[in-house]
């Protein structure tokens, strides 16, 4: 069967011809439907981040997928039924407690393995197996868009920690600062903008896609040309939330003075290292005066694919659409591979010629 | 009556003579038994923190405070019965949302007055008046050590801070690093050891008798100028739990490398603005793909004062006695205000000639 993957240093996706898995005990065979592309497919094929299986070659990407099953195996999946599978899985050595306890997104870099991007091959191929319960159903009017689960889920995860670290006082935000407005940025401002009054902060020229979506959405663009992070309390108000999906490390740090008192910054970014100068004391002192938080959150665990898909379905009709500006057929899926002006979320559509 | 008071930029504390209080609707007439000494009252000393009430000239000091009540004035409280006072006090405009739901800890700096620190009188006088909902009970056999509940309650907050940031996981930490071996350090040790593997970090030369306090309590001494911060894992272990009593702002930064995956730093310092330069990318990428959180925490609430009185009447009997190294009578008040080699924690004694 055909796949989309890379070989470390490449710097470009290819196709590869590889065997048709076999399920083994427990797995369900699944047909590929659509294979999102985020940034850090983006990161994999530039060589900065991830790995191949142990001694192999290349790296079957993708990590955000959406499937039809082929073969249940014995699981209590139906054939034809949508499912997204989950990224994680034990290492070599087999599962540790974070697997044990379903909590697979808590475990460290080096107690996991990642499909699509570090060590495990991802589901960019016409078929995968997955375990059955690495896999979650997805209802049919939402499967065109389940390759978005994935990315929801990150958030789920995400604002799930930001909301805990708020749990022990009367927490009533009103108020998020989106750091970001590329894909994951955007689809978080879908997210949040049901609660809150939503800032969404990029630095795009209008006439720019995102800019129209979040302003469809609800939701205010910050140019940060114009108003740096820190400013954005006295442009517009402090921020009860901040979430960061930028990479930019001084965001991380910045955020602090975004926040209201009482305010959570959830940090997604995965920035290289980068010395630079703060005022360590006068943030520290923040953090304290005001209650302040700061929550670091990667990966997603079954809990939140679930929220995912429950989100994913009450989204505007509109959202999706506008969102997601190409889905590639497999013949030409270097088109999501491109990041034109135009573009905000790209996938690949297996089954389609 | 007599009091312990500070101008600003007076540097030292002297003796008033000041009206014996009053108690109005609602509230408590208390004679003061024994006030501790802090940090924070060597800030206020020297001019760094806080203020006398508007239109005054000084400021009675003390805010922690155990006294015995003078008169019930209608409350539910009985002649003879030792309370605690909690700290903070609406502000001139009246109670504000933080004080209607019984949060006062979480309001911002500007919506609270801080009795004996920040815009109200504290507690360091013969009698004392308070709101008898701002008095908590405490049994007699404690009461010689009352004033360590408002610390201990300042600890229980930033500890319930730190477990509510987890809440959303599997979390079991085993291990504690608490940064500072001054006198909030080290009672929050005495806290921590009942659950934690408990490392504290100082710069103390032996002999000192924090070391030896914190040894007694089965805690690990790790001395700063050999062990810095970022080298606590690979020197011992990494840290489930940061705790921060430092106020030296580069720790705040430096716990995200002492903590361990999924780990959680509480910040209690005040620092002053300070400018350096730290690795914010590796750091912020740390904390996202480890699922590292940072939470800063002033003040307690009533909830974390009940906690207090309950961890006090629970230390060993050896603890108090060893731990405070001053009870100095009201005559020779400087005593408490001496900060020596040999000097742990100190109070004033309001009832001993």
């Amino acid at each position: 069967m055909k796949a989309i993957g890379v070989e470390p240093g490449e710097g470009r996706p290819r196709i590869l011809e590889v065997p048709r898995p076999t399920p083994g005990a427990g797995e369900v065979l699944v047909r590929t439907h659509r294979v999102g592309v985020d940034g850090t497919d983006h990161e994999v094929i530039a060589g900065n981040h991830g790995s191949p299986p142990p001694g192999e070659e290349h790296l079957i990407l993708g990590h955000e997928a959406v499937g039809v099953v082929e073969d249940p195996n014995g699981s209590g999946f139906s054939r034809g039924e949508f499912v997204v599978p989950t990224v994680r899985r034990p290492p070599p050595g087999g599962e540790n407690e974070y697997f044990e306890r379903g909590e697979a997104d808590m475990a460290p870099p080096e107690a996991t393995l990642e499909r699509g991007i570090d060590g495990a091959h991802g589901f960019m191929s016409e078929y995968f197996t997955s375990p059955a319960e690495c896999l979650l159903s997805v209802p049919p009017e939402t499967a065109p868009w389940g390759f978005l689960v994935e990315p929801i889920s990150i958030s789920e995860k995400a604002l799930e920690l930001a909301a805990a670290s708020r749990s022990s006082f009367g927490w009533d935000p009103e108020t998020a600062l989106v750091l970001g407005n590329g894909s994951l940025g955007l689809v978080t401002v879908a997210m949040l903008v049901e609660r809150f009054e939503v800032y969404c902060l990029g630095r795009s020229d209008r006439p720019d896609p995102t800019i129209d979506v979040l302003e469809r959405l609800g939701a205010t663009y910050v140019d940060s040309r114009e108003t740096p992070v820190p400013e954005v309390p006295s442009a517009h108000e402090p921020a009860d939330l901040v979430y960061e999906a930028t990479g930019y490390a001084k965001h991380a740090f910045e955020s602090i003075d975004a926040l209201a008192p009482n305010g959570v910054a959830a940090l997604l970014g995965v920035p290289e290292p980068w010395s630079f100068e703060i005022d360590g004391g006068r943030l520290h002192k923040a953090l304290v005066m005001e209650n302040k938080a700061i929550v670091g959150s990667v990966n997603s665990g079954p809990a939140h694919f679930r929220a995912a898909i429950e989100r994913l379905g009450g989204f505007p009709e509109w959202f999706p659409e506008a969102f997601v500006t190409t889905v590639a057929p497999f013949d030409s899926f270097e088109a999501a591979f491109e990041r034109t002006d135009g573009t905000i979320k790209t996938a690949v559509a297996f089954d389609e010629p």
